[in-house]
């Protein structure tokens, strides 16, 4: 099966930022095997021809840090800081999930994302209490690309600790390939405030052991910071150092408190960033200096944490919000031009996360890719200023098409893969299982 | 005519936060005479019933400060700082604007504004070579509630200088009470930096003898603030000061360098502040400290600014941006709450910009409402997390209906006031007149 993609305005994201304003793409077998200027005599050979004239057609959004198994506690806990929100609102609510819960909040958030052109993430999920292989079927069914770790935290008993440890295992590798190579693993120590040094340990011998990447939550807040090195005379990221943990490659999940010399360290070991600008704003942690990351050579990707303190999976509002904030910090409007984020969001961040097969449009690639068309919506007007309005302007809600592997799973807004009425029903119907408090408004104040 | 409104989830936005889960709202001759739990024995005096079953009403936004006019600008000049980015690039092209021009943008703006939920907004226009009668002409008939300002600049000759002046006060005074009261006037000195003291000792006349407010950019930048201290020896809010600007009741655009005197002094004369957050960070301006002008006991209300350093005018998107800087800033979750930042883009926005009679759902307003259908929108789920995701979640294409005076005038999505197909059509062919050069994807960079 071979097919054509014409007219189009693509945005390849390559490292050339090449643009086609009426280009051309042919996919076979799931891969990019052509794009470029249109070229009629490739037409020949099509089984298909898809005309996307006047759309604007993008690299699917790479989301690098998520958990989506937490989708039914959006809203939770607003207004509150990391400390306190985890403790007694997340984790309590989190230790009530059944394996229905986790497969029908997973349903729900891998919808939002698609829907909103998000068709690759790294997710970490905590595993208490409900059966991982139910959660990823439901995973696998949706279409989706991505990475899932299954969350190692150093608490309860030794024996439950050891049995999480093997849990991780066990997952790590059953899923390391899985569902025609769209699912893979990585391992989740969940912190350096969560996990023992064994622990970590532990898990940096998993990783090398399966070739896998670690993926972490690392200075997320002050407090964190100044809790490890009282605990353990040393800042996070020399902590994890010192016990071997960028002897693999690693994704560090916000670093939003580091130092020079902790660039330094993260640069020289290639540690890649998540940048979560929205949930940690929202939890009060404050901002990452992503200038700087990127500066000291640090690849860095965009991500929306769980929704639970974002409160959408809303990529294209991510990285809006990603390069203001870096513009209105550092006090420089040319701090973070639209191109650098748009990678951020694309072809660094699945560099980021191990997955260079997608990100782009290029030829070798995966076709992950998506369309918006601007010709009917007024905030996106007027429409050649196109590369602005992706950053500027585009909303999730904008997104026309979306395709993984060649294969359509959103088209015209709708997903294909899912039956969206069910999954929104089923969400709503497993909320007061959780036995969450009805929600009231929370009051005023400045 | 009387409508009743029933089994809506209402959002009232009145001073006790007030909502009603399936409650009942009635509207005759575009005011609301009633609004509170249903009430059977009204429905008897209706002439029309509408079933709002499963969706959220709210008060329809209020914008404190855009400029609509330059709506055909969105996407120029990205990542550059406000000054380059105003004398290099949006005053050359503005000055080639027609009449037909800035009519177009007026629509298109609108248009946007409509269909994102914005009801009321205040806005500061350059009249230089537009005929301002056609310009408000189109505003009138979209049906939107506006207060416009006719911009008084110190530029030219000082003949030049004094038609601008002349012009100024015809307008506002022309449009004071125009389109069945919808539409009335401000006097809009543009900035302590563009505007002469004369210029703005005449504003402060113009608006003294019309009773009229004063509409002025304020304290944008630092550069703003040195370059008035060492023209005149002191702050721009003390420059004001002086000059008698605040003898009137006045909105000061920005207030991004403010400090507790002259916050102050705003607190002593009653300055409202219309907060930019997402224009000031794109222009690399900074972080208005919106905690602290609320803490002093200023009205705030949340503003877009022109889309030329925005892109939008989704104010959905302005009022989450406001929460988070202040809780990400203040390492403070709990800073700017739900409740607070949903008044400021509706009661403390209309009140601050002078138009107590909409911005909420009470007896005795005007019925401009909109609303929201969450039930097909995964990013809204579970539903029964509302006032957590009209800050959150919600963006502006969420939208389904708008109603301004009570009559509609966005259905399911649609503007019924518009053609918008030809609004933007018009848009788009009119670009090619102010010379833009092909708007060119921008250099990567950090
Ligand atoms: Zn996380
Ligand atoms: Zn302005």
């Amino acid at each position: 099966m071979r097919t054509a993609y014409i007219h189009g305005h693509f945005f390849t994201m390559d490292s050339e930022y090449r643009t086609m304003d009426r280009g051309m793409m042919v996919v076979e077998r799931g891969a990019i095997v052509y794009i470029g200027d249109h070229a009629e005599e490739l037409l020949a050979g099509a089984d298909e021809i898809v005309d996307l004239a006047g759309k604007w057609v993008l690299p699917g959004l790479v989301n690098t840090h998520s958990h989506i198994v937490m989708t039914i506690l959006r809203g939770v806990g607003d207004d509150m800081l990391l400390k306190p929100w985890l403790e007694t609102r997340i984790w309590p609510m989190e230790s009530r999930f059944t394996t229905e819960i986790a497969a029908a909040s997973a349903r729900l958030g891998i919808l939002e994302m698609l829907k909103s052109g998000t068709t690759t993430f790294s997710d970490m999920f905590n595993p208490a209490g409900i059966d991982a292989d139910a959660v990823m079927q439901a995973v696998a069914e949706t279409g989706i690309r991505g990475a899932f770790s299954y969350t190692i935290f150093s608490m309860g008993t030794l024996r439950e600790q050891q049995a999480n440890l093997a849990g991780a295992e066990r997952f790590a590798r059953r899923y390391k390939t899985a569902a025609d190579g769209r699912l893979t693993t990585m391992v989740a120590p969940h912190s350096p405030y969560a996990c023992t040094p064994h622990a970590l340990v532990e898990s940096v011998r998993i990783a090398h052991e399966n070739d896998l990447m670690l993926h972490i939550h690392v200075s997320e807040t002050e407090t964190e910071v100044s809790d490890i090195e009282r605990r353990y005379g040393v800042r996070p990221v020399e902590h994890l150092r010192r016990l071997g943990l960028f002897g693999r490659p690693a994704v560090m999940a916000h670093g939003v408190v580091l130092n020079d010399e902790e660039r330094q360290i993260m640069k020289r070991h290639d540690v890649r960033v998540a940048h979560n600008p929205i949930s940690n704003l929202k939890l009060g942690s404050g901002i990452a200096d992503v200038g700087r990351l990127l500066d000291a050579g640090i690849k860095v990707g965009i991500a929306t944490d769980g929704v639970a303190s974002n409160n959408n999976f809303d990529m294209f509002e991510e990285m809006r919000t990603a390069a203001l904030l870096q513009k209105g910090t550092a006090k420089d409007a040319g701090r973070l031009p639209a191109p650098t984020v748009y990678a951020m969001a694309t072809r660094m961040g699945a560099e980021a996360i191990g997955m260079s097969h997608t990100g782009s449009l290029e030829r070798g690639k995966r076709a992950d890719f998506i369309t918006i068309d601007p010709y009917d919506k007024p905030h996106l007007q007027p429409v050649s200023r196109a590369s602005s309005h992706l950053l500027y302007s585009v909303c999730g809600r904008d997104v026309c098409d979306v395709y993984i592997d060649g294969n359509v799973v959103v088209k015209n807004g709708q997903c294909l893969t899912m039956d969206e009425e069910k999954v929104m029903a089923e969400a709503n119907r497993l909320l007061s299982r959780i036995g969450e408090p009805r929600h009231g408004a929370p009051a005023a104040g400045r």
